[in-house]
């Protein structure tokens, strides 16, 4: 069975976008749940600053309190050199470091210059001096709510001076739900074709319907890392009421059913997807908690099974 | 650009489910709105009992009163004889009849084993006489929520045993939404070398989010024909809260954007799909209606177009 490797991201991308804040020990409890479930990679929180986003201020306390697991790294979200001395204390095993493939984007949500972000990160990078494994995020690869267009050469041009920097893997972003299945196939081959030593990494967005469309346009083109939100969370500002991250219990299960190995016990991931809308104070994308696995049988009524035995 | 056909089921098997009745003339209206979008085809109404589904009690009004336009098919549901006699009277362009290949569902839904549904269907066939295009729609063809797996030899054996009474097109139905892609793909391949000649039709749910997943398998191993509901209504009784039939314009414009040809204009259908919410009374799970198209971009905020100046 071939491997596919999940980075569970509601605790950073998901609640990030929430309007309530979570409790702290509600943040730790439920990232302890999650570390017995199989994740490769945990995206525990983001050490930005407090006053950008408060629902993240707890950042050092849950990185504290969590019981890490052997064979689950637990990574965060560095914005900069400040975030970076913050996660050096709070041990991460990885960091993820953001930037946007289209100018107006990286304008709009870092307010700088993509080639400031580029050396501010490169900062960070050097900070890390090897020591620490760097993955790096880049937003909006396959199109830009604002420019449109991103072209696949703009995506590998910036993919590239990351790699030349020495990161471990790259995660290529679809931030705002626009990619397709075919873009998708062939942004895989494209990546996986130059950067084939990388741990390559692709992040959907269900904006528009095509989250899981896409994992199986990806999965066949040879990716086998995903993130995903559990129940979906991380809906787009651009997109009132319209579906965040790809949802990690359907993204799981949809790929456990086609045969792959996703090393996840979704027996013991649902009751926690089951707990989340009681934890943000709403309903949640995600469909499986819903719905059921494909194995999960209903009854047969008695009135139907007295049929059945007089059809047989 | 290959061509991919829509049948747009959103007043049959969309407005069954429903709670309240859509007044006739909101359904009239509807329909007539459709027919300007590009469909190959609306199934328009059931000719099943007022009693078993109240939603459908205005059948022969509805057919009465639409618009039909050249080149747009309106097909009915028809259940057993006398509403075939309906359906004639009603000058329906054909008759899609359903039973399901699992016999517990069959029981369920039918109240009667399938041997006794195919014997009725047997009938109805015999009385269209050829005059009418029969398809058949074949339920929970890639699983039962009671039995679990049906085999696709099952499946492949019923629609043999309609070819052979020669019916037009087969719908080949995911009535619950266990379909995953790989096994599509396998189903649709099946078909397509057995029953070339025919019109087969692929009807998805997207109870567990794999819905367009499915579409993009099939279409992929060359089926060309897909049930959809605006809205993505028709949620099924044993998933509460889950989704429905895959969303018309979420399918259509995903394949709009890889290059298929729909011949369906999404322009129009939007603000058609938006007044949906409002003609039920309740949100629906369709994406792209909330979200827009991936090609409607938003205006860059002031703020950034200085930054963008200065950058640049």
């Amino acid at each position: 069975m071939q491997r596919i490797y999940f980075n569970e991201v509601v605790t950073r991308d998901g609640f990030q976008n929430e309007p309530a804040f979570v409790p702290t020990d509600v943040k730790v409890e439920l990232i302890d749940a999650l570390s017995n479930c199989g994740y490769s990679k945990i995206e525990v929180t983001s050490f930005t600053s407090a006053k950008a986003i408060p629902m993240l201020r707890d950042a050092e306390e849950v990185m504290g309190r969590i019981r890490r697991i052997p064979g689950v790294e637990y990574t965060v979200l560095v914005p900069n050199v400040r975030g970076a001395e913050r996660a050096l204390e709070s041990h991460a095993d990885e960091w993820n470091l953001v930037m946007s493939t289209s100018e107006a984007h990286n304008l709009s949500n870092l307010r700088m210059p993509r080639e400031k972000s580029f050396s501010a990160l490169k900062e960070v990078i050097e900070l890390a001096d090897g020591h620490v494994p760097i993955n790096v995020s880049l937003s909006a690869c396959f199109g830009c709510p604002m420019e449109g267009e991103v072209s696949q050469e703009e995506v590998l041009r910036w993919a590239e001076r990351f790699v030349d920097l020495g990161v471990r893997g790259l995660t290529i972003c679809d931030t705002t739900g626009m990619a397709h299945p075919s873009q998708v196939a062939r942004m895989s081959h494209a990546l996986r074709e130059r950067f084939e030593q990388l741990q390559l990494t692709l992040h959907f967005h269900n904006t528009r319907g095509m989250g899981l469309a896409n994992v199986v346009a990806a999965v066949d083109a040879g990716i086998d890392r995903f993130d995903a939100s559990l129940g979906g969370l991380g809906g787009c500002p651009y997109a009132p009421g319209a579906s965040g991250n790809i949802t990690s219990e359907d993204a799981i299960h949809m790929l456990d059913v086609m045969g792959y190995d996703t090393g996840i016990d979704l027996i013991r991931l649902l009751p926690i997807a089951r707990s989340l809308p009681d934890i943000v104070g709403h309903d949640v994308p995600g469909q499986i908690a819903k719905a059921g696995l494909i194995t999960d049988l209903h009854p047969i009524p008695a009135s139907v099974n007295e049929l059945l035995k007089e059809s047989a």
